[in-house]
């Protein structure tokens, strides 16, 4: 739900890595992120036979980011793609928090998953939920989201020859009782419309007679739990809101409006730059949002949340509504399926750098239900020097080098980023520079202690080249954050804002819809019809 | 439901009659209309002290057409207007069939109540339904829809001064079993909503594994109970949406999609032209939309819908989706209240020409809850003759008749309105017409029976200004009626459709949105995500 990582995830599937013919993806974990690619061409290109007589299903658990990456870069129609999934559409879910207020509709974020993907690939779609995953039959077992009444059948399989787990994580609760029962999550498209219907029934119910002062506080009481980006964002979202929109409609509720966000850590904002922390806490204290920091929630219940200081001081507040936003969790069908091959005491599935889910043939995960080992360059440096010393002289040309360069970037994708990182056009930059510090003579030959010193520090690069992130503060205010320490924060980053997330639509249809709907917003305000 | 009478109803409201002062109202009932206006004002004007230090409470029931009108039309301040209603906003119910299939997005329609109204009549609004009215205490008694947590309230009663009753009615099942339960209706905005919805659904059920043909085909029958302009015009929607967009999606269902449109009479569209008729049903038939005409709906269970034709038999139809739209019947609270009053055996609340409420004091209603008995001109000739002949002459002039034209107008609205249709600029020219047809003088002079004759034409006048009608029959093609026997069919009636449901939105928001709607339409066809 990190804005920015959206940009990152589709300018690098799209631009850095343009080899269509491979399963293409980006993922990214809470705390940062991993960036790998996988072929599955590999196993089966030498059977030619096959692959003319008979397509290979590809099954693809989820639509959401991942899933829409993995579809959009598939471009081999010796494939056919089969989506599971209970919703038929993708989502733009970093505009979920505009959505909760109606700064954008919801129709506007979502494209039919059907829309998206080649051409040239065969593709159905099922609307269906995948309870169990079967490596042993490959099998997917899934049940409709609606009761299917002929024959009272609602569940069904579906064999595959390679699977592509991409179902996304769920809401973490971290088991704190009450959180599942009466807060409201912002994951889904649903989640986003229930709580703009809930916002305008709190000013409803508040208006209605027989209650009290106390009463109707309680019911404009908006708590925000968890202060990342997404809970910032809407809690700004809904103070803009409340003042630019539902005050005009419900006056006498001006002074009755209270929005608290309670954060667990002592800032909010902790993964961006201090001044962008600072800012943003200023801003809700000067905006009047209630900032309960080092406050762990204990217990919800259908009226009061409870939080502990880190004094273990026990609080109690009375709430109308709750948004819980405090990172993802794992998927039952994943937990279920982990234990199964062996991984039951990780948080996601892990992969090889093929994203290939370990201790599993042919099946694939990717996005926010896996986590990737990536092989290191180091453990395998005796491998890649012998590989590229073709002679076993002992020594290789940087040319020998350069012959297998590509095989390595593929499998070492670090190799790659380091080399941008570092501002390098190739190989040879590396090597050169690496002999020129070692003192080496200007030879174009490397033994393999040279070669390790060149590469010694392309492990510790992170894979997931981080291009920036944004955080919406409310009032037509955005902080922006860029690789190189680079801080903005106010109106000229909004506009960027608008910007980028305008060019990130995966549609022009919905790219339409976004942009006008924020005029739409500027002209008319928002809408508080309850529909 | 009937489209057209949207613009007859605001024209009328705002240019025929702009005397803001008044409850000034139009209210249609079924299978024709009337149109009253009443004046709240006589009974207490000549309180002035009381005016000022208390204002009297207007508590108006519903936010449909009839109580936008009130509320657009009273201008008064000295009335404070409590709002109740189960829907917090006002909505275009015309474009209801185009907001099934996503031609046009729910909230393009809707308006918050609280938007309308002028600026200087104090207004609040309650959302919660009234289930019942007590005339002898002067209360309604209401419940929110939502439930209130705190101390279990919900049922809660609300004074009034003047009560004005606008709920409208509700969608007529004439009691046929599983009606109410297994169709969809087109009432109201949800009900749209949902069938948008359930469109999807089928599509989505019906590409599920593990059915048979059978089966497909059954989920993907929609079936239409009504051949009014409001069945017609969704079955037209729901083609357009299927055969433009779907079909796209779900190729395999192309073949298996059937929509049926049962009717009880011979024909569809019967209140139009026949010509209008011909071309809908020839239209329908080339779309391969089923008219089974002549069918009467006599149950409907989960799966199959049964109905008998003219020569009694009964025939049975597996359905996937119903949706009945064969007029209007009496909602529980109104029926409930008419028994209370001694008019239990009626379909809707008799009121006065004043929109009084027949048998109660300071209950006024309007709109599709409510029929007017409007008071003859002829009967009364006796008082009108008397009124105008001051000196008692048994001779009246026509300027003595001037004098009093303003009271008469008011109580006899027909008689203005039979003026118009005459193409007569005022009383004179009626009067005068009467004496040359009667051979009289010019004299200026008239007795009682010259009179009786000159107004003998005006009680047969139709209160309710037929301006026109339309029934958009898909693929851009609409059929249009308007007076004086005009009839329209074609892609030119559809623009004019176009440009009078934009001219008639209620406020500029929604008049930007539906547009914008149209053309996104136009450009990248409707949405099929399931949200």
């Amino acid at each position: 739900m990190r804005p920015f990582t959206v940009f990152e995830r589709l300018s690098k599937a799209f631009h850095d890595y343009p080899s269509l013919s491979r399963i293409l993806v980006v993922s990214t974990i809470s705390g940062g992120g991993l960036m790998a690619y996988s072929e599955v061409n590999g196993s089966y290109s030498n059977n030619g036979v096959e692959t003319r007589t008979r397509k290979k299903k590809v099954v693809l658990l989820g639509t959401g980011w991942a899933a829409a990456s993995f579809l959009k870069s598939l471009n081999n129609s010796s494939y056919e793609v089969q989506v599971i999934s209970p919703r038929n559409y993708f989502a733009f879910t970093p505009l979920l928090p505009s959505v909760t207020c109606g700064t954008v509709e919801a129709r506007s974020v979502v494209e039919p998953i059907r829309n998206i993907g080649r051409k040239n690939v065969e593709m159905s779609f099922l609307e269906a939920e995948c309870f169990k995953i079967d490596p042993e039959s490959k099998k997917v077992f899934c049940r409709s989201k609606q009761g299917l009444d002929s024959n009272g059948k609602k569940a069904f399989d579906v064999d595959y020859d390679y699977l592509v787990i991409a179902t996304g994580a769920q809401s973490n609760t971290f088991n704190i009782p009450g959180v599942e029962e009466n807060c409201h999550f912002l994951k889904e498209v649903e989640d986003a419309q229930r709580i703009r219907r809930t916002v305008i029934d709190s000013f409803e119910k508040a208006s209605l007679p027989g209650l009290n002062e106390e009463e109707r506080k309680r019911m404009l009481h908006f708590v925000v739990v968890g202060g990342g980006p997404t809970g910032v964002e809407f809690a700004a979202e809904l103070h803009d809101f409340v003042n630019d929109d539902l005050v005009k409609l419900y006056p006498k509720s001006k002074n009755l409006v209270q929005i608290t966000l309670l954060e667990a850590a002592d800032h909010i904002l902790t993964m961006f730059d201090k001044r962008i922390t600072k800012f943003a806490e200023e801003k809700f204290s000067r905006d009047g949002i209630d900032l309960k920091l080092g406050s762990m929630v204990v217990n919800v219940n259908d009226k009061d949340i409870s939080a502990k200081t880190k004094g273990g001081e026990v609080s109690t507040i009375p709430y109308g509504m709750i948004v819980w936003s405090t990172g993802i969790g794992t998927r039952p069908v994943i937990k279920e399926f982990m234990k199964q091959i062996g991984q039951g005491n990780r948080r996601a599935l892990a992969t090889d750098e093929w994203l290939r889910v370990e201790g599993c043939d042919n099946i694939y995960a990717l996005g926010d239900c896996a986590t990737i080992n990536q092989r290191k360059v180091m453990e395998d440096i005796a491998d890649i020097f012998k590989k590229a010393d073709k002679d076993n002289s002992g020594t290789m040309t940087v040319k020998n080098f350069q012959q297998v360069m590509g095989d390595i970037c593929d499998r070492y994708p670090q190799v790659d980023l380091y080399l941008k990182s570092k501002g390098m056009r190739g190989i040879t930059d590396l090597l050169k520079q690496a002999q020129a510090e070692n003192g080496s003579n200007k030879s174009t030959e490397l033994n393999i202690e040279e070669l390790k010193s060149a590469l010694c520090h392309v492990d510790s690069q992170v894979k997931y080249r981080h291009l920036g992130q944004f955080a919406p503060l409310g009032g037509e205010q955005t902080a922006a954050q860029f690789p190189g320490d680079w801080v903005s924060i106010g109106h000229s980053s909004q506009w960027l804002w608008y910007s980028v997330y305008a060019s990130k639509q995966v549609s022009w249809r919905t790219r339409v819809l976004v942009v006008s709907d924020w005029m739409r917003r500027f002209i008319f305000g928002r809408d508080s019809s309850r529909i």
